[in-house]
C-alpha cells in the first residue's frame, strides 16, 4: 500500500505519475530485455528466434508488479525476479537465451534512462507551456508599468513585460537544460564488471545494436560506475523545479492583498480555504513550491551517488531508483502546476499603476538626480533629491513634486515640463523594450540566439 | 497509479507502508475530527449528539482517498474536501458542527503528529530489536579478538564483541532520541490564525480536551508557524536512519572477500546476482543504506521549512506532508533492514583470528613500545619497535617477532616469556570488557545510567 | 589566505569568529592535552612532574597555526603536528609523556566540544537576547491588533503580541535544545581504537579525571564511531538558525513598503542601497537569512558523518571538522543578526490598524457567520456574510457593513449595536490573551511549565 | 579572525585559496568597476579622462579588505563601502562617474564570474592533471589483471586499466561540463532593477561594451533574478568533487590491508599516525573526501537559490557570495588532492593477481557456464559449475578445477586444455581493451568523439 494517492494530485499530474510508475518501469524494463534479446540476434550471439519469442514476451501486462515487488526484497533489485518470471513465460527452448549477455544494472540503467526520458519530454512539454504564457504576458504587458522590487522594496520601475520576460529567459534556459542532459543519458550494457565479456568480441557490437534498438545515445564505456549521467540530469530537473519555484514564489507575492497586482485563477473551488471561503488563496503556487522544495531535496541523492564503490556500490545505487521517479515526478509537478497557474493568471495592471503612484516618489529619485544634473550639476541634483525625499509627505509622485517645488533652487532652474518628464516612472524604462525583445528571440530560437 | 510498488519492499516493510499509507491518513484526520467534536462537546461549544453523530461518521472505510486526492488539488490539502464528505454523512441537523472552530491545518498536523508517533513507535520497535541484537553480539563476541580498522587500516585489537556494543550505545541512543521527539509532537489546535477565536471563551479548554482525547501533549502555544516539533522528530528520524546505515556500512565491509569476517544470513535467493548465483552480496546492508541516503535527503525538507511565512506557509507546510511519511517509511525501513541483518549475522571469528595474524605486527607495535621501555627505556623501545617493523618481512607477529629477535638489544634484555606476552594481541584489550559492560547496562536501564 | 573576510561582518559577529578561530581549536586542542596529562598523573599514569610541565607548555600563543596548519596536510590532522610542537617544548625528560594514552581523534574530538560548547555558549545568550526582545514585543503589542496572514493572505485578526509570542516560543526550544545538546556532548577519550589499551587499567579511571578535568560528561563508551553527539548539536543549531530566518523572513515581510507595518532600525548608512539612498532596505533580515541558508546546508554533512567506517571513517569524520566552525559561525550569526534586527525593530501599530480596516471585511467574515446565527440561524446567517462578501466594494469593513445592511434579512432581525460588535476586529482575538501568557510564562520558566 | 588556518591546507590548495580569497574579490569587483567606465565611456556615456581616472584607482592594494568587511554590514554588502572608498579615491572632478549605471549586484556577480572563471580554470587544470593519472595508469595497466567488485564482493576479472580508464571518462565528463558551465557564466549589467535605465539609450551598447572588456558572454537580459547561470555552475562543480571522490573512495578501499593493491605515496610524515607511525594512511583519499562532503553539501545552497524574491531576493542571493568562495576551495582542493593521489598511486600489481587466485573460483564461473555448455549443453553447465562452486573447498581456481574434475561428466567431456583456457581469469576480459582505448581516445579528444 503506496503513501501517496491522497497527497499526490495536489503536486503532480497523472501523467507523470503514470510514466514513472510501477508499469512504466515494468514495460522499460521489458523493452530493455526485448532491445537486447534483438542486439545480439542481429549479430548472431543469439538465435533469431529466441530473440523473436523473448521480445514477444516483454509486455507488462502480462506481469504482476507487486509480486515482482515482493520478490526484488531478496535479491536487492526487481531484475532478478523479473528475468525469472520473463523466463517462465518464454517457450522452453529459448530460455537460455533471456537476459544473455546482461547483468541487473544494465536494465536497471537502461529502463532508468528511458523513464527519465519520457519524463524530460513530458516536462519539457510543460515547460514549453510555461514559456508560452510567459512569451505571451511579456508581450501584452510590455508597457504595463508596476513595481520593480528589490530585497522586497520598491526600487525602480519596470513593466510587468519585463518581468515575465526574465521568467522566459529562466523556463527556456531550463527548457533547453533538460532536453540536454536527457538527450544524453545513454544505454547502458557492460555485463556483470563492465566488460562485457559473456558476449565474446560481439560486445562492442551488441552494445552499439542495442542502444540503436532504443534509440539512445551509446556511453563512452559502461557507466555503471559513473554517475555523471545521472547527476547532471537531476541538477537539470533541480533547475526546473527552481525556476518553477521562482515564478510561484513572484505569483504568490504578487497576490498578497496588500499588492494585490495578481491573482491565480478562479475556478470553482479553487484557492478557497475551509473557513474563509471568499479568500483566493495562491494553492497553484503553493503547490508549486511543495513539489519543488521537496524535488530540490532529493536531488542530493544523485550527487552523493557519484561516490560508489569500485564496480557496482552497495547502496549509492539503489538509492537512485525510485528517488528518480520522484525527482521527475516533483519537478514536472512544479514546472506543470506553474503553467497551469501562469496560463490563468489574473494581471491587474490597475493595481499596478497605483502601487507606482503609491511609491512613485521612491520610483523616480534615480533618474531626477540624473536628470536635474543638467540643471544644476551632479552635486547639486543629488542634494536637492535626497532633501526633497527627506522632505516629502509620503512616496507618491504628488509628494515629491511638492517637495521639489518647495527647493527654490529647482523651482527656478527646472522649467515645469522637464520636471513633469522626470517625475513621469514610464519614462524612466531604459532598455525594458529591447530586453523583451531579446528575451522572445531568444525563446522562439535559442540556437539563432547571438 | 504511485510510482513505487516494485521497489518499496526492498527497503522498507508492510508495517510501515500501511501506518503512513492514505487509509492511514485518512483515519487519522478522521480521529482528529473526531477528537475535536467530543473535545467541543465536553465543553459545551457543540451538543453531545452532533459530537456522537460526526463521531461514528469518521471511519476511514467510508471515504474514498482516491477521490478525495482528486478533490485536493482545488483547494490545496485533503481537508478540504474531506470534511465536505464527512458533512455529507453526517445527518443534516448537526451538519453545522463539522469541523467546528479548526482550520484544516489543525486536521493535517494533528493527523501528522498521530501517524508520526504510530511510525516512531513502529520504528523504535526496529531499534529495539536491532540492539537487542547488538547486544546479544556483544555478549556472545566479548573475547572475539578482531582488527580495529581506522580509516580502513588496522590500528589495534579489539574485539567484536565491542565493535557491536559501540553500535548498541548508537542505537540506544537514537531510540531514546526518537521516542523523545515522538513524546514531544503535540496536538494542533489554533483555527484559522492561531487564536481559536471560533471556540470564543472555550479555546483553551477545548484546546486541552482535544489534546486529552488523544493522548497528545498540549503545545504552549499552537505550532502553526513554528515548525520546531516536526523539524526535531525529522532530525532523530535522521539519527536512527544514519545509524542503521553505519553498521550496515561496517556489515558490508566486513562482508568484503578478502576481509570475509561476517556475512548476511543465507536465505533462499537472498543476496544472489542474476549472473553469479554462487555470490553472497551485503543486500541487506544495500538496503539499509539506500533507504538511508533518500531519508538524509529528505530531512531537509523539514529545517528548511522552519522558516515559512507568518501565521501559515504558502509551500513550506504543504512539503511536509508526504515528506513526512517518506521519511518514515525509509528510516524505519533502514532501521527494520538493519535489524533483519543484524539478526542473521553470521560471525566468522576464525576469519577474525586469522587477520589478527595476518596484521599483528601492526596491531601490537603501540604495545611493544609501551611494554619494552620497563627494560630498554622509552626512546630506545621506540627506536627499536619502528626499526623492527620495518625489518620486518610482513605484518604478521611472527615477521615482527623475528625481526625483533635480531635486535640483539631486545634479544639481550627481554626475558622471551615477557616478549611473547607483548607480541599477543589478546593481552593488549584496555578497558574493553568494561566498556562492554557499560554499554550493555546502558542498553538496560538508559536511565539509570550514572 | 583565507576567503571570508569581506563577507564574513555581514554574516556573524567577532565573538563567534573568535570562538571558533584557529586560536581557539588550538587551545582547545591544547587543553584537551593538558587534562590528559593532569588525569594521567591523577592516577599515576605519568609523573606528576610531567603532568606540569606538559600542562605549562599548552598556551596557545606559543604555537604558530599557519606552521601547523601546513604540517597538518601530511598526517591528515593539525594533532601530529601539534603533539610534535609541544613535545619539542616540553623539557626532556618529559616528553616521552606528551599526548599519552590519546590519539589524534581524542584531542580533536575533545577540542571539538570545548570550541561547539563556548560556540553554543554565545549562541544561547544571542538567542536569550532574541527572546527578551521577543517577550518585550509580546507585552508591549499584546493589544496591537494587525492581519494575521496564511498562505499570505489575510485570515484573521491577531495581535503583534501575539505574533511575538509565537517567535517567543519558538526561539525558547530553540535554547533548550541548543543547550541540551551541548551539554550532552562528551568528551573523547579511546585511545588509537577506543580501548583505552595505552592506558592499561587505569583507562576508565584516566577517561573520568580527563572529562572531569575539562568538565565534561563521559561518554557511555568513546564515541569516536558513534557520531549522534555531533549530528544531534549540529541539528539542534539547525533549528536555532531556522528560527532566527522565520522571524527574519517574518520581518522582511512586514517591512514590504506596500504592508509597512514594521522595520528595522535606522542606523547611518543601514539599509542603504548604493543607488536608492533613502530606502529602507531589510538588510538585518537578509543577512540572518543568508547565514541559515548556509547553516541548512552544511547539516547534512554531520548526519551523513554517522555512517563511517569501522573505528574511525575515512573522510566523513574529517569533514566534520570545519563544517563544525562554520555551522556554529553562521547559525549563531543568524541569531545575532536576529536579536540586532528585533531589538530595535520599529513596528507601527498605526499601520496595522490601517491594514486591519483596509482588508477588515475578510477578517470577520468567519465571526460574522458565527454570530449572525443567532439571530438567522447558521445557514442563513452564513449565506448572509457569503453573500455580503460578494457584494461588498471593497474588503474594507465598511464595504461589507453597507453590504450587510443592504440584506433586509439582516438590517431587519440585527439590532445596530450587536452588528457592530460583529464587525470589530478586535473583538475577535479568541485566546490571544491566555496564549501570550502562556508564552511569557515558558519563556520566564520552561521548567515550570506544564 | 577567520576560522580555518589551521585546517584548510589539508582539503585544498594555496593557488585556490588565493584565487578566491579576499584580495581577489576585491580586484574582481574593481575590475568590474573599471570595466563599466571604460564601457561608459567607449559609448560617450561618461568622459574618457573619468574612466581612465577610476580605472586607474581600481587596483585592490589600495583598499584595505577588513575595514570594507566590517564596512559592509550595514548596508548588506561590500559594493557599498567600496564604492565609497573608490570614490574618495578617484580625484575630484570624476568622483560622480564612479559606478556610474551599475548597481551592487552588478558589481558582485560579475565579480563572483570572474572569481569562478578563475576557480574553474584552476580546477580544470588539476582534472586535467587527474585525467592524465588516468591516463597513464590506463595504459600502463592495460592488462594487469585485477578483481571486478561489485557490491564490495568479487565479480569477474577486469584490468586496473580498465578501472582507470572508467575514472578517466568521468574526470574527462566532469572537466568538459565545468569549463562549458564557466564559460556560459555572463557577465551581470542590468542597473537597480534591470533595466539599465540610469544608461539611457546606451543601456545595451554599454552591456555589450562592459562583458567585452571582462572577455565573459553577454546574458540575453541581466540575471539578477534568474540563477541559473550560478547554479549550473555549482552543479558542475558538485560533479568533479563527486568524481574526485569516487576515485578517492576506490582508492582508500584498494589499500585496506587485508586487498592491499594499491598504496597512496609515501613520503615523510605522509599518512602517519600520531600513534602508529608505520601504518600508510589514505589521507589523501580523507582529503578528497572531506573536501567533496563540504562541497556538495554547499550545492544546496544555489540550487534553492533558483527562487528568489522578485527582482532581486532578500537572502538567497548574499548566501551565494562566500559558498562560491567554499565550493570552488572544497571542489577544486578535492580534485586537487585526488590528482596529487593519483600521480604518485604505488600499484601492487602482483597483490592483484593474488587476489585474482584467492577469488578466481568465482571469477570465472560465469565464464565456465557459457563455456561448457559447447561440451554439455547450457542446462547441464550452469548445473556442474553452480554444483562445483558449492563443492570447492574454497573460491580459489584451484579448488574449482577440483570440484569440477570430480564430476564425471565435465572430465570425461572436456578437454583438460579447454578447461584451462575457461579456468584463465585473463581470458575473460571481453571488451577491456577495446574499451580502454575509447576512454583514452576520448580523453585526447572528446570533441571528435563519435
Amino acid at each position: 500500500v503506496p503513501p501517496d494517492l491522497l497527497f499526490s494530485s495536489i503536486v503532480t499530474t497523472d501523467e507523470l505519475l503514470g510514466a514513472t510508475g510501477d508499469r512504466a518501469w515494468l514495460q522499460a524494463m521489458l523493452d530493455a530485455e526485448a532491445a537486447l534479446a534483438r542486439a545480439g540476434a542481429s549479430v548472431g550471439a543469439i538465435p533469431d528466434e529466441a530473440a523473436n519469442a523473448i521480445a514477444g514476451c516483454c509486455r507488462a501486462e502480462r506481469f504482476d508488479p507487486v509480486e515482482l515487488g515482493r520478490s526484488a526484497r531478496a535479491g536487492g533489485n526487481p531484475v532478478i525476479p523479473l528475468v525469472r518470471a520473463l523466463t517462465d513465460l518464454v517457450p522452453m527452448p529459448f530460455r537460455d537465451w533471456v537476459h544473455f549477455g546482461a547483468t541487473s544494472q544494465d536494465i536497471l540503467d537502461t529502463a532508468a534512462v528511458l523513464i527519465a526520458r519520457q519524463g524530460a519530454a513530458i516536462t519539457a512539454g510543460y515547460l514549453t507551456a510555461l514559456a508560452g504564457s510567459c512569451a505571451d504576458l511579456a508581450e501584452r504587458h510590455r508597457r504595463t508599468i508596476m513595481i520593480a522590487r528589490t530585497l522586497l522594496q520598491p526600487a525602480l520601475p519596470i513593466t510587468f513585460g519585463l518581468k515575465a520576460a526574465q521568467w522566459l529567459v529562466a523556463v527556456t534556459d531550463s527548457r533547453i537544460e533538460l532536453e540536454d542532459a536527457a538527450r544524453r543519458l545513454p544505454a547502458q550494457l557492460g555485463g556483470a564488471a563492465g566488460t562485457l565479456a559473456a558476449l565474446g568480441d560481439h560486445g562492442q557490437e551488441v552494445a552499439f545494436r542495442f542502444a540503436a534498438e532504443l534509440g539512445l545515445p551509446v556511453a563512452v564505456v559502461p557507466w555503471h560506475s559513473n554517475r555523471l549521467p545521472t547527476a547532471r540530469f537531476a541538477g537539470a530537473l533541480a533547475l526546473a523545479s527552481g525556476t518553477a519555484a521562482k515564478i510561484a514564489d513572484d505569483v504568490a507575492l504578487l497576490m498578497q492583498a496588500e499588492v494585490g497586482e495578481a491573482a491565480e485563477p478562479a475556478a470553482p473551488g479553487r484557492g478557497g480555504s475551509s473557513t474563509l471561503p471568499h479568500k483566493r488563496n495562491p494553492v497553484g503556487a503553493a503547490a508549486v513550491g511543495a513539489a519543488a522544495r521537496r524535488a530540490l531535496a532529493l536531488t542530493s541523492v544523485f550527487y552523493t551517488a557519484l561516490a560508489g564503490e569500485h564496480e557496482r556500490s552497495v547502496s549509492a545505487w539503489p538509492a537512485e531508483w525510485q528517488s528518480l521517479s520522484e525527482l521527475i515526478v516533483l519537478s514536472g509537478g512544479a514546472v506543470a502546476r506553474a503553467a497551469d497557474t501562469l496560463a490563468g493568471l489574473e494581471v491587474d495592471a490597475g493595481a499596478m499603476a497605483v502601487n507606482v503612484q503609491r511609491f512613485g516618489g521612491w520610483l523616480v529619485a534615480e533618474r531626477l538626480s540624473l536628470g536635474l544634473a543638467a540643471h544644476l550639476g551632479r552635486a547639486a541634483a543629488r542634494d536637492s533629491v535626497t532633501a526633497a525625499g527627506r522632505r516629502a509627505a509620503d512616496p507618491t509622485i504628488g509628494a515629491l513634486r511638492a517637495a521639489l517645488l518647495d527647493d527654490y533652487s529647482v523651482a527656478a532652474a527646472v522649467p515645469p515640463a522637464d520636471l513633469e518628464t522626470l517625475l513621469d516612472p514610464g519614462g524612466y524604462l531604459g532598455s525594458t523594450d529591447v530586453l523583451i525583445d531579446r528575451a522572445l528571440a531568444y525563446f522562439r530560437d535559442p540556437d539563432g540566439f547571438p
